[in-house]
């Protein structure tokens, strides 16, 4: 039986001394090797992924929480001496030192093995946008394996690496999560420092974790927080008076959008396995409340028709005017509408856009979380080459929303279609409802009986307990 | 002795049944006919004025915060049945309701007497862009009143109302309270609802209170504030543990700006009474800290130099394409050069203004408030016309980072020039801290000596305390 590469199985064996990181390190190597060349844009040298085991074999395995953990890096994010491309070979730099979220997974024990392929600088899907060639969805090739951070989710869920990093600012961490049977853990912004990774839309991006189950999303999560001055849209969970919304408990409220705000785009198997996944959730004792999903999807809107394409032209206003010829054909008609808008007309937008949030505010009130598809359908490549720019879109129609409004959420999975393909739906909270969110992922994942990524193995280990102590304070009104 | 305006003597001969409503009312209306004409855009009639009273006068005075308090509005916050122009007489239109804010504080018993003159579109701190004329200085007619709230504060400080509406985007709740010897509280953004207000910078615009002393400022402030979800930036101020730093202490730390930081633009005057200003601080038991004030520098020039000034042009972008030479020329002037910046020019700032956002944080865990000089000096009305663009940007060196930096903050009087003008400073600190700036304003203000406004009266009553209760409470990490 081939080995379960989730955090629990690899920290039993290291505990028990079944193995080493040494060990580890060769297997994942050879696992890439054998495997589909499109995931990785680079691997370290096995001399130097040896060299970091040999160091961790000189610690106790129990004094680190990611002891010996091998892992994948999107290639937007900066690993110490590999190169940085962001999907664009001419943007190409070598990274000097770590991003932060990099180096406080290093510093937890975990290893770093290579960067991942991904739609070219985090502007898709949809996972087929780059020069790099198309990552195989772990379940069907013919499929899209979900984008941006396509080589983190399919990486993952062949068991190359334990969890892998990607970036979510529109939904690519979350859509190739469904595609692939991943948890896809789309933190609250600012949770984990964005110092070090290749700006997208610099003031909504989130370094995201795809992982087996939640427990290792969980357990990555807690390794790779913390607070960074160096990123200026950094921020701490603050310490508020909110735990009982923000802590998991039995029988919470959850939002259900109404059934004609709903979107399938004619895919019949993922609205029956949404309406089990509800069902589902039902019967683990949560209770269901339609609610008014229009300001979510009109915030949605704005994210491709509004004014933050500006910020990815921003991000690469050199390159677009020195080398437009560097981009991908698409990813280059996409960010070089960045450079018609006016002020005024961001101005205007983020005027909607809070007017939008206001709107959700109440909501949150009534309800516990959100529950909804992760994406509305799965696509072949072939249909996303006819038509690229609408069916990428039709893809983001869950998750757009989502930095905008400055919330949290998880992709989970639960269930396959009739193809074998998998489907997912997505927990959505306001922002620092991380943990929370993780819980009822977990509680689903359990029940819905699903093997971790292309494994037959069910590993679903008891979620770490909410932090909480009890204090005797002055409340501020 | 001319009867004092503050609302606790008037509280008291409510009370006491000394006087009435209509009295009051009348006695306002004396006030304003014998004052400077350029101080009012408009004023209610008498017959309305007199009907609220008698509507009051049905009531019972101990069971309304503001019973019978008269108070002005500047005329860019709605009145119902007044017109609202913003100084800008083609821009005029008829209220058919008042602001969220004027409809609290007339729950509260208050009475809005009409709306007061104002930097046109309240742009400028100086208060003679107004085709209504210059309101007078309350202590000098040849110095600036300061803007834009220029009407709301000399109505104040000459005793015609109790209190007055401003609104501070960029110090225009601040600077005329400097130059007229007021407590200018600039709330936390979204703490007073803009609903009913003529925006000007749309995402950072705060309506602002004019008192004789910081009491009054408290009481207004404590009737107005309201959650509002019609506007989209109203805030409630979240419950949190950070007690110790919002409710006020003794002894707590104080920052100064480093001396090479300060500017008085060669106003030695000034110059002395702000280190008199700290030297009381440090005598009244808080503990100064030098403190590097570069980083809110930087934010201040981004507000003028940046994108900003593309939302003053969204705000009347119909006007000023229709009839542009419906504006002052100097607003004009300002104003259009919002249409210039593009939407990356606006990205690019945001990121600027985040990093100094983020600059700026450790210090609050440094030091409880800030104290700057409200303006470094105090110019002539003939200087101003020289050099309008120059001298106006001067004012808001202290002033105009506030609301980038999401700050609360009070002006406070603590002295007089040889030149017998008034001099005050700017304590400051995070969001939501404004009940203990309020406090720290009261303990300086008294300490100073001065008498309320251009009357020879001392009226300081205790602040009302902070509103606190012990709860045992789970703490969400």
């Amino acid at each position: 039986m081939t080995l379960s590469f989730d955090i629990t199985t690899l920290r039993q064996g290291y505990l028990a001394g079944s193995f080493k990181p040494s060990d580890i390190i060769t297997e994942v190597l050879s696992r890439i090797e054998s495997g589909d060349s499109k995931i990785w844009i680079s691997v370290d040298t096995k001399e130097r992924l040896l060299a970091q085991a040999a160091e961790l074999e000189t610690k106790d395995p129990a004094t680190l929480p990611l002891y010996g953990i091998p892992f994948g890096v999107k290639d937007n994010i900066d690993v110490a001496e590999l190169p940085t491309t962001a999907a664009c070979p001419d943007y190409r730099y070598f990274a000097e030192k770590d991003a932060t979220v990099v180096a406080q997974l290093r510093a937890a024990g975990a290893i770093p093995i290579g960067k991942t392929n991904l739609d070219q600088f985090a502007t898709g899907l949809v996972g087929v946008r780059s020069p790099y060639g198309v990552p195989g969805n772990a379940f069907d090739p013919e499929y899209l394996p979900g984008g941006s951070s396509s080589g983190s989710a399919v990486s993952v869920a062949l068991g190359q690496v334990s969890f892998a990093l990607g970036t979510d600012t529109a939904g690519s961490g979350r859509v190739p999560a469904c595609f692939n049977n991943l948890v896809g853990l789309k933190p609250s912004r600012g949770l984990l420092s964005a110092s070090g990774v290749v700006p997208a839309c610099k003031s909504l991006d989130c370094v995201s974790i795809f992982a087996l189950n939640a427990s290792d999303a969980q357990t990555a999560l807690r390794s790779a927080a913390a607070f960074d001055p160096s990123d200026a849209y950094s921020r701490q969970a603050p310490v508020q008076l909110e735990s009982p919304r923000r802590a998991y408990r039995e029988g919470m409220t959850f939002g259900v959008p109404s059934p004609e705000q709903l979107n399938f785009f004619g895919d019949q198997a993922y609205l029956n396995l949404y309406l089990e996944a509800v069902g589902q959730l039902e019967s683990l004792g949560f209770k269901k409340q339609v609610v008014d999903f229009s300001p979510f999807l009109s915030a949605a809107r704005l994210l491709y028709e509004g004014p933050w394409v500006a910020e990815r032209y921003w991000a690469i206003q050199e390159l677009i005017k020195e080398a437009p010829d560097a981009l991908h054909p698409i990813t280059k008609a996409i960010i070089e509408k960045g450079i018609d808008g006016t002020a005024v007309d961001a101005f205007d937008a983020s005027y909607k856009l809070q007017a939008f949030r206001q709107a959700t505010l109440p909501l949150w009130d009534e309800i516990d979380f959100l529950a909804t598809p992760t994406a509305g359908t799965h696509y072949k490549i072939e249909e996303v080459e006819a038509d690229p720019i609408q069916l990428n879109s039709n893809l983001g129609y869950y998750t757009n929303f989502m930095n905008l409004l400055d919330l949290a959420s998880v992709a989970v999975p639960t269930g396959f279609t009739p193809k074998k393909l998998p489907f997912g739906i997505t927990v959505i909270a306001p922002a620092f409802h991380d943990e929370k969110l993780l819980q009822v992922a977990n509680k689903l994942h359990v029940a819905s009986d699903l093997a971790l990524g292309t494994s037959d193995q069910k590993v679903f280990p008891e979620l770490a307990p909410f932090p909480t102590e009890t204090l005797s304070i002055a409340v501020c009104g």
